[in-house]
């Protein structure tokens, strides 16, 4: 740990937030350089290319039948079984408060450690919260809730396990969520969209972070028919905005910018994992949106690279943790590798 | 009542939506003109300027400490008395579920006929609902909903009453909901988003509807801090999204705007009036964003309109009355001007 680093209060319980602020980042680091290199979140830096919206899409009330199109073309895009399972929303965020409520409160199991707002939401909503470290220990709750590929660390759990704790959930009358909201970037093998015909599972998949579009807020939750219009009847109609539904279309359509998109992210990740090797970093785990860091130098890693105008996402209740994004431009990646460069130079524990 | 009329099955009872579909109308009327003229919302037709968008409004998390600024901006021009009180929000229809779970499920009164999600939606959380003809009936509810203009007759009640009654059913431990989407266009007189600091009251404010960006989803709860809270915490991070935060910023701060289009809605709806009363229908009501009429002619005159391409709303539950929008251009005035012109040379009931 750094002298300087010693000398102040602890950033890292100071960054309570889910990344992806920089004036939190400017807050913390006042002295940093500008512009912030922000890779506090995992959101793909090279967003689905902007285009020309209709004045319609600002002005005038979603059609209900563009909706259904768009439902559409994520069941295709997902692999859901048909338009019907499909609930657009703005941002998954948004569906989670009405998905705990789906079952009766009682105990929600949460497979963690993991994306802090499931855990908030379920309690809002009047479950008696769990943290659980295997997806075998889901199966006597009325709500199971697991992330995968897992935010922040990666972990991945196979897709036969998840379909049968959900049948035996189901058995008992519980409910597995399954959060998908980094699926995009990973073989889509592991993904259980395709099995909520079954019953007793809601999948979420989250638009903003694999197209690079996380402000026009778009998500989906994917469930059986009954209870995919009980999330809709929650939501009422004009759910979706008219530039989400657009670029929805298009972008859930564009199977060529997909492709080569996930190829670049691989390519990227890979690239980052180089760099974090050559400073004499631990191996990182995650996805190829973002990597993840456990060792006891995470904080003084991220006072360093705060100090150089990068903000990454540390965790309060994960002090020796840090996540990491992608850069997006070439200057981004030098500005990285040099404050990489300069951590490695310096006296470390 | 006209021959075409009886000899069709009742396109009203069809038409049990909330207008603003051309989907809708096209399938009802598929020999009608094109382009349809959209009459079937209270959406102002003249949009607030569009402007170019910077690309991280839709490729960043919107900034907390821009949605802030944000329900600041709300709290000046609503006169609510801080922006603590404001809860944005993706459009009010999806703060609807959230608001009727404020309270325990148990007895909703809403003074109508109104808008008819209100109901559907206290239902679905689990009230019993019952529609009351006078605000005095509200008392005994736990959750009382007023529309103020009412949606679609223009009914105004005046703030003392609201403020008294709300203080009334918060002695018993009840909410009242006034829902301000059409105050905009009104004297300012008769909002209580200055009386939320007593407590017991949430209002709702449409941006949409004055701004003509309906598409943009944004509205506002105003209410008193620990209730804010509360629909902040339902709603979550990023509830709002890049495009409708920007506008909202600078739509609301844009005084000289909202001044003018108050007189220009005020002027278009003086005349289509004076259209309506050349055409020998009776005295309308509403407010300066649509007119309001009841008379047994009123599904003859729905049909009229929209085989000559004009979209107006029916309501199912009132099938004598008929909500007119006001026309954009000129062209769409004059083919309203024509198409009534029309239906007075007809036989009429």
């Amino acid at each position: 740990m750094t002298t300087d680093m010693e000398a102040k209060p602890n950033p890292v319980a100071a960054v309570a937030d889910h990344g992806g602020s920089l004036e939190r980042a400017r807050a913390l680091f006042p002295q940093a350089p500008e512009p912030w290199v922000d890779l506090s979140t995992g959101i793909n830096p090279h967003s689905y290319p902007l285009f020309d919206l209709p004045a319609t899409a600002f002005a005038r009330l979603p059609e209900p039948a563009r909706l259904d199109e768009l439902a559409g073309q994520a069941a295709a895009a997902y692999g859901a079984p048909s338009s019907h399972c499909v609930v657009p929303a703005p941002g998954t965020q948004s569906l989670l408060a009405h998905i705990a409520r789906l079952v009766a409160p009682g105990r929600a199991r949460i497979l963690g450690p993991t994306y802090a707002e499931h855990a908030r939401v379920a309690a809002l909503a009047g479950h008696r919260v769990e943290e659980v470290g295997d997806i075998a220990a889901l199966e006597g709750a009325d709500l199971g809730i697991l992330v995968n590929p897992n935010n922040p660390d990666g972990r991945m759990t196979a897709r036969e396990p998840i379909v049968d704790m959900a049948a035996r959930m189901q058995g008992r009358g519980g409910l597995l969520v399954v959060d998908e909201a980094f699926m995009d970037v990973t073989s889509d093998t592991h993904s259980v969209a395709g099995d909520i015909g079954q019953g007793g599972l809601v999948v979420l998949r989250s638009f903003g972070k694999f197209f690079g579009l996380a402000g026009i807020r778009l998500g989906f939750a994917l469930t059986a028919e009954p209870l995919a219009e009980k999330l809709k009847d929650e939501l009422g109609p004009w759910a979706v905005s008219g530039p989400a539904l657009e670029y929805g279309l298009k972008a859930l359509g564009d199977s060529d910018w997909q492709r080569a998109n996930r190829q670049r992210l691989e390519v990227d990740a890979a690239r980052l994992d180089r760099l974090l090797a050559a400073a004499g970093l631990p191996q990182s785990t995650g996805t190829a949106l973002f990597r993840f860091l456990r060792f006891a130098g995470a904080p003084a890693l991220f006072d360093h690279l705060g100090r150089h105008g990068i903000m990454t996402r540390a965790f309060s209740a994960m002090p020796n943790a840090l996540r990491i994004g992608l850069p997006g431009s070439e200057s981004e990646w030098k500005r990285l590798a040099a404050a990489l460069e300069s951590y490695r130079g310096e006296p470390h524990e």
